[in-house]
Formats: C-alpha cells, structure tokens, sequence
C-alpha cells in the first residue's frame, strides 16, 4: 500500500474531546472516525487490526475445539422473552418493531440466540460438550460511552458458548478457556493482562471472571491483595471487616446544627468516621421504592452488590418530603418511612455508634447495634478499600488499581437451558438441562487497550502480530531522487513478493512529516532509504519502539529485512 | 473436524416450508436454522462457505485498489437525511430511536456512511480515485422475505464505493470492478453468471448492471437477444414497438353489457388484445392520488418505469365509488377523475382501438390517438415481451428468462456527493462534487445461487474453492475395525497435517447414512476407508460431481490425495 493513496487524514493537534491516548491517536492517525455517540467507522488501518486480531480469536477458538457459526444482529424479543432478559435488561437493550410491529431487538450478547441454534441438536449426552463462537457486530445501548474504543455502543465481538453435561466437565471447559484467552492477549502483544473474579451481573450464573488490563485510565477498580495472588473486580470483591467492640454507652439524642454531612458530624462530635452509622438511600428504578442502606461512616455502598441482593436495578434516590426520611439525618431507630432498610455487615455487633435521629438536625450517640436494633439482618454491601483485609490470604494487604475489561468468562450454570427449555437425556435415561459457560471478547475494545499499554508521546507501537503493515518504508526524497526512487520501489515490490506487508511513503513532503506519519501508524519495522544513507550504500532500520537501530547494505537488504519481520515476528 | 462433534442436524424429509433447493438442502444439511421472518443463524458448514466468498471477495477488491474499512450497522437518521433517504425510502429503511429519543437506522447500504467517512479527507484532485470497501452485516426491512438466504432481512454484504474526478474515470474504474466481479463468480465456481443493464432504483445513478444467475427459480425476468449479446432487466429493458396505422373509422360508443376485462371485451368485439386501449390504475403511496395509464391491450405495464417516472412509490389502486372511475370501462376520452393521466408510447399515433367509455357495460370503438386524445404525451411504460423488438439489434429477437440477481454495480453519479457536500478542488482551482461507484455482492445469497446451480438430487456439489471441506472422509465401520480405524485414523491427521481440512466420518452408523449425510454436506473429495477396499488394500476416492472415481493403494494415498486435492482446486 501506498501512503499517498491510503484514505483518511493524520494530523498533530490532540483532539479536545479525546480524554485517553488511545482514542487521541486513533483519529490523529487515520484509523477511525466519530459517526455518531458510541458509533464510528474504521479506516483500513484499525480494519486491518482488527482482522488480524479476530484471526487470533478464532485460532485460539478452534484450538478449543470451537465450532464457528453466526447468530442474528436483530433478533425477535419472543427469544428475549423465553430468557426473562426482554424485561430485566434496561435501556441498553435496543427495543423496535419491524413494518409489521413485531418487536424486534439488537443483540449486545447472544447467550439467547445460542440456545435456540442448538436446543434440538443435542439431545443425547453424546453430543457433549460442544463450544460454538460467532465474531459479529453487538449493539448496546449504554448511557455513556467514553474513550473511544473502550466504550461504545456498537462493537465487534467474539463471543462462545459451551454446553455441558456436569459442573466438572463446565470447570474444566472454563479453565482451557481461560487459558485459550491468556494465549489471545500474548499473542496479540498484552501478556500483561490479568484475570480477576468478577460479579456476574445479568449474564446470571455464579463464577465468572474478567480479564483486565491495568492502566490508570481503566474505568473498573480492581482489588489486588499483596501477599497473595487475590485479585477482584470491585464490584466482587468480598469486604472482611473486623468490628471491635467500645465501652457500653447510653442511647442518646444530641443536638447537632448545621452537621449535615458525616465529615461535619465527626468534627461536631470529635469522633472517627468509623465510629459512625450512616445512612446512603436508593431507589428501585421500576417503582421509585426507597430501598436505606446502613453501613459504617467510613465505608462506601458497593451498588453492585446491592443490586444483586435485591434483585432489581436501583438508583441514588431523590428524597421527597412525603417519603418520611428526613435526609442528613437517617437513624436505625426510630425510622419511620415505606422503604427496604438494609445493614451493612460493617455494623454487625458494633457500638458506641453516632448516627441520625431521624429529626432535623439532631443525631444520636451511644447506638449499640445489638441492643438498639434488635433482630438486624447482615450482609455485605460496602466497598473493599485500601489495606482491607484480602478474603483469600487474611492479611490486611489490599490494594487498588484501575483497569480496562478485555474480556470476560462466566459459568453460566442452567439459567438459559432451563428458561429456554433445552434438555438432554443423560447416561440414565433421565431428562436434564445443559450446563453453559460463556466466554467474550470485544475486538475493538482489545485494539484500544493494545495501544493503551503500548505507545509513546507520538503514536501507537504496535505488536508485529496484529500491526496494520509489518514494515513502514520510506523513501525520502523518492519524488526528486532517482537512486531513492529504484532502490525504496524495489524494496516495495520484493518485500511485498515476499509475503511482507508494506505500506510506502514516497510522497514529496519533507521527512519530518514522513516520520511523524510513521509513528501515527505504529509500524513496528521502519526502514528508511534516503540520498544521505545511500552515499554509504546502506538502507536504515528502526524498530517503532526505538529497541533497535541498523544501518544494513543496500546489497543483500532483501534477505536482512526479511530476517528482521521474522525475528519481531517472535518477539 | 469430526463429523460426530459438528454442531447441526442432518436429515432426509424435505420441509414442506422450502420452495427452493438450496433453502431446502441447507435446512437438511445443518447450514443454517430459521430464527424469524427473513433471519437466520448459520451454522458451521455455511460459516466456512461464506468466509471464503468472502476471501474471495476481499482479494478480487484488494486487486482493484480498494481499501477495506468498515461502517456502523447502526447510523443515525440525521446521515440519511442530508442525502434525501431517510423521506425516500420507505419501510425497507429500519428505523427507531435510542434512549436519548435520537432517531437511529439499520444500515441497508452504506453510500452516507462512504461520503461520511472521507468527505473531509479527500479535498484535492490529487488524492482520486479511490475506492473503499467493507463486508459487514445489513438489515432490510423486506415485506416478503424468500426462498432461504435468496431474499432475507438480514444479510452479510461486501458494498464497495468508489470516488472519481470524471466521468471517464469512472466508467474505466467502473469496468474494472465488473471484471473484479467476474473474477469473483468465477472463482466462486459461477462462470455462468452474466451481467445484464439495469435500473438504478432508490440508488440514484444512470448506468447500472446486475450479475445473473439464470434459473427457473429467480425472482428476477431477464431479457435477452437471440440475435446479439443484448441483455437487460424486465425492469429497465425499453419496449419498441412498431404501430400499424388502421383504416380511419369513427369513435362510436358501444353496449358491451358483461364485458368487465380484457379478454370479454375482445371476444364480444371479435378483434385482437392489441387493438384495444386499456387502463391500469395505480395510488401514490404517500397521498392516495390516482394515476392512470393507458397502454396496448396486448401489454403489461412496468411499475418500475412508471416509478422512475413518476418520483415516487406507487401501488396497485383500490378504486372508490367517489373516485369518477369507472373501474372496468375506463377510456381516454371524456375521462373527469382527479387522477395523473399517462400514456404508452405503445399508443402513439395508434388508431382503431377499443377502449372503455367511462360508464358501466359500455366501450368505445374506433378510437384515434391522434384525433380523439390530442396533445396526449407518450412515454415507455411497458413491459418487454417474448419476440420483442430488441432495442441494440433492432432484430424481433427478444426472449425473456428468470434470474437470481447476485450483485450490481451502479455508476452513482454526484447524488450523496452532491446532497451531503464533499468538494475537491479540481486542478484548475474550481471547486467540484466528486462522482461516485457502488459495487455490491450478497455473500449469502451468492451461497445459496451456487448451490442453486450445483447441486443433485441428494445435496449441494460445492466448489472447492467454497466447500466447507475439502475432503470427506469416511471410516466405514471404523468404530468396530481396528483396520479401517488406524487407516482413517491417519489419513485424517496426516491430510490435516498437509493442510487439506477434513471433515471426518468415524461415526457408528450405517455406510448409507455415511454417505447421505456426505451427499448434503458436498464436499467435493470423498475418500472412502471401508473393511471390503481394505482387503484389496486401496482406497475408494470419489467426487460429489461424480466425474471422477478411483481406488488408490494405500502405501502412498497421502501424495495421491493431496494430488487430486490440487487438481480439484484448479477446477
């Protein structure tokens, strides 16, 4: 390829509205542009990206014995329905009708869909396990895409489905899988990325993990522990707490003016945030019902974990006057309002408490959980936080790190082979619903965080393995230069015979525009033919990652090039 | 891959909801299952058939310069508004809106989409022509989806747009993409294909073509010349025609009592279909507005052309008491109805014709164009019909045949450039639209018409350049002979080890269940392993086609298989 035939533009200024680097590269280099929120078309470069790291997904897919097929991007809502999912998924399912009002929806996941391909197929326990994979556009209506390729609202994704006989054959599935994943993000440059458990959300099932690059413009927070290897997503991790009981003191209402806040209660009553109740109030999203959470002062709701002991989606509630809380000043006792109360398990046998009353600036001390709100269920609902103590290993070594999800597995258990009514007949004669794992990867989304992990001040470095060309060529000077022009046309044409992907520059700009092109692109074999280099009789190569820099002779250049892509072929 | 693990049903009985083979073989065969009107899922077998038209597709692209990118499936209204679409198409057009109430669409085509993507990019003369490309999933809301993947809502689409300084430039292009596309059916095993003018419809444009697939089962009328290469559309073929003038007679009206049609009305009159005028009434969509059209008795009227004429879309009408027509009795003279009149050149200068008289049970007779309609205009509303006069020989030479469109090209002209504004500045500074090309080929549907026109009784006889697999491998009794199990054993491996991909039948089963189930897979090599060959020590090699049949040793089968593999492929 050419550069002066490749279309779209490169230019230098950072885009205003591009707040991470992968995302301010990819439209300086021509690689994507904006169509509308969460909706872009790509440029040959990110297609080509693109395609090579699909490829490796489907290597690594058929090497699990995946079977490739297709499902619907619209599908009718009645396969929704069977799931339950056309009426538990919110806004991010898109809902529409069709000329003859069927209602129709754009799958952003397909476990659905893979059922219905396969739930007259596999009566017998023989034709177990199977895995089926698809590679396809997904739609998802989200409230607010950010960064590009990391959140969007249409992508491409490969998606696989197993189906089990048994929990044991699923776990071993689950782990060839997981492994089938850590070789996609070797292979496509990001060994680093690490797997963590992770809430299963509305996908339904119990185990499930994500595998996360860490990076700080990541949007997930990710618990890691120090001493061992626990790592979980925030919204999964298990806060342990340990509770220690204060000197018994009397319950007590307490004037308190103006202490509307806990930092505000605290200085008024010159007590720690943890020696406090407080209150965080939601609503649930289907009837506004005021769901109040009581959790330590020093503690945060983990909303995840709420919305999966309840069942529902919620939201921060807006507290009216008729609702009978009385905000800023929500108590355990005496609470006298229509709503869900929740307790955290950060107040299970803890005393010696501040806390609302309940009553316009007034709070209570002295709350002594046991004695004081007698017959409380406790359950975990808080945040992990820094130096918590790591559920895995006991010790007080938790850390915190941002990171972007690449990818994510789950252990689906029956839910969709039970709702959909897909059943085999097992060894015995008895009649049973599969068991399924699911396994997705977004492809754009693996681009963005490759470039996010690997690039410098000037543009994306990208692997040999999924790079758009594997050698930038640059003739500088070609246009006016006839010696340049035979020799970089020549390295063009046998580069290219030889099974090597170039893209050529021999446009008549000045080689500053030619290398900072290059580094836009991210190629990463860079080889430069100019009038200076052949006075000596020799061609330059860089590498875009600046690990290394040769002069090689213009005689035998071929044969040395070739060496070069094989060798950061292995890299 | 083994046979016994392939995700799919196969069975024998045709279901009774398939009119066409290939829709019919695909369902038996486990290609693909119904998931609502016009959508389907593939499985596996279909899968790797259109990878590889799609391969195909990209390399033929690739080889004309085009550059591969991608466009949203989803792209909002307001892009399909500054091209005049979003009014002008009607319910094919998916339209609906997301959870900001912003109105969306689902691509059917992608001309927006194209100018979109480069519209900014290409500003001097200097960067065309080029052309872009993607394959990607598209939806189109069909009224009447059938006959399998041949008419569907949802489909895979390689569209191609190219853009161009001239109009020369763009009928040189133009011809290279209609080689491209020959290349492409060829290698895709249909030579046959032809290519045959067409009209332009909602794409704008003068010059188009349609590729063919002549079959008895096409939706499709192609005319064609006995006497010259003339081949065009039913829809955009012109109707010549040679009027006879008639002894002068006079314009008398006429009891035709039960004389409702046509055929009544010649047979009371005793003269010929083509002496008569009759009427074909039709209603603007948007408003009810009738319109009439007067043609030859003898003819049928192009809803196409009338369409183009007309600028918009029309339908058959319902005609009302208040209408002022008289249906069955409606004539040119003396005809007072709020309706858009049109006339068939067919009646120019015609004269001696019957025609309804605008009151019940009554006709005119001696009807004279020129006489008794005065300033009547004529224009080309006809359809073509079997020894028509053929508008490139001028021989009567016209036949008519059915067809399966698998692609079309289109010479756009400056209609999205012009209406969504992408300049360039020209070589001498002015500032112009530039034209544009659309090239696109269904990949599901160029699956299905291959299978339309190779196939047996029994299933599809794939090429080998889009089978599946390239051989079928049957272990006869493998399951219960140590024999035939170690043979066939490593003749799969060491054919997959060669890089042949298999499909392996090692199953327990009957040898004619072997073999039918091989039948609708169509893989174009079988190589059967069976206990009786064996003790003769050959092999049985066989092709779908039956044109070739051999039993080889086994000392040495390996070479001999990979050698009749390549022959297969140069096919």
């Amino acid at each position: 390829m050419k550069l002066d035939r490749l279309v779209g533009e490169r230019f230098k200024e950072r885009p205003s509205d591009c707040l991470v680097d992968s995302h301010a590269f990819m439209v300086r280099g021509g690689y994507m542009k904006f169509v509308t929120t969460g909706i872009f078309s790509s440029y040959m470069p990110l297609k080509r990206i693109t395609r090579k790291i699909e490829q490796i997904m489907r290597e690594e897919m058929d090497a699990v014995d995946g079977q490739e097929v297709s499902f619907p991007v619209v599908m009718p809502a009645s396969m929704w329905e069977e799931s339950g999912r056309y009426e538990s998924i919110g806004k991010e399912l898109m809902r529409f009708s069709d000329r003859n009002d069927s209602p129709l929806v754009l799958g952003m996941t397909h476990e659905e869909a893979a059922v219905h391909l396969v739930r007259e197929f596999a009566k017998g326990y023989k034709s177990y396990p199977f895995m089926i994979y698809q590679i396809q556009t997904k739609f998802r209506d989200e409230a607010r895409p950010r960064a590009g390729l990391i959140r969007v609202r249409e992508f491409t994704m490969k998606d696989a489905y197993s189906f089990h006989t048994s929990q044991e054959d699923l776990e071993q599935y689950y782990d060839r899988c997981h492994k089938a994943y850590e070789r996609i993000y070797a292979r496509a440059g990001l060994p680093e990325v690490v797997s963590v458990a992770s809430d299963s959300g509305m996908m339904g099932g119990k185990i499930s993990h994500e595998f996360m690059l860490l990076t700080p413009i990541g949007e997930d927070s990710i618990v890691l522990c120090d001493e061992c290897d626990y790592r979980a997503n925030m919204e999964a991790a298990e806060n342990i707490l340990v509770t220690e009981k204060k000197a018994d003191a009397p319950l007590e209402k307490v004037h308190t003016p103006g202490a509307h806040t806990i930092e505000e209660l605290t200085a008024f009553l010159g007590c720690k945030e943890a020696d406090t109740c407080k209150a965080v109030v939601y609503q649930r999203n289907a009837d506004d019902k005021y769901i109040v959470l009581f959790l330590r002062g020093d503690l945060e709701a983990n909303e995840t974990k709420l919305t999966n002991f309840l069942g529902c989606d919620i939201h921060p509630a807006f507290i009216t006057e008729e609702s009978g809380l009385c905000a800023g000043f929500i108590g355990p006792v005496g609470l006298d309002a229509d709503a869900i109360v929740l307790y955290d398990s950060s107040l299970k046998g803890a005393n010696g408490l501040a806390c609302g009353a309940n009553e316009e600036e007034h709070h209570m001390t002295g709350l002594d959980m046991d004695r004081d709100v007698p017959g409380a269920e406790f359950h975990d609902f808080a945040k992990v936080f820094v130096g918590g103590i790591c559920p895995k290993c006991g010790k007080p070594a938790l850390r915190i790190e941002r990171g972007i999800e690449v990818g994510n597995i789950f252990q689906l258990g029956t839910k969709y082979t039970e709702s959909m009514n897909m059943t085999y007949t097992d060894q015995d004669g008895s009649v049973k619903h599969p068991i399924m794992g699911c396994y997705g990867i977004g492809v754009g989304r693996l681009a963005a965080a490759i470039c996010e992990a690997h690039h410098d001040d000037y543009g994306p470095i990208w692997p040999m393995s999924v790079a758009p060309w594997q050698v930038h060529l640059c003739g500088v000077r070609a246009a006016d230069t006839a010696e340049v022009r035979e020799v970089s046309d020549k390295l063009y044409n046998d580069l290219q015979a030889a099974g090597v992907e170039v893209i050529y520059d021999d446009r008549k700009v000045n080689p500053g525009v030619m290398f900072s092109d290059a580094d836009l692109l991210g190629v990463p074999v860079r080889v430069t033919v100019s009038p200076r280099n052949l006075k000596e009789n020799v061609i330059e190569v860089t590498s875009r990652d600046k690990s290394f820099s040769a002069k090689i002779p213009v005689e035998g250049a071929l044969e040395e090039l070739l060496k070069i892509v094989e060798d950061f072929k292995k890299r």
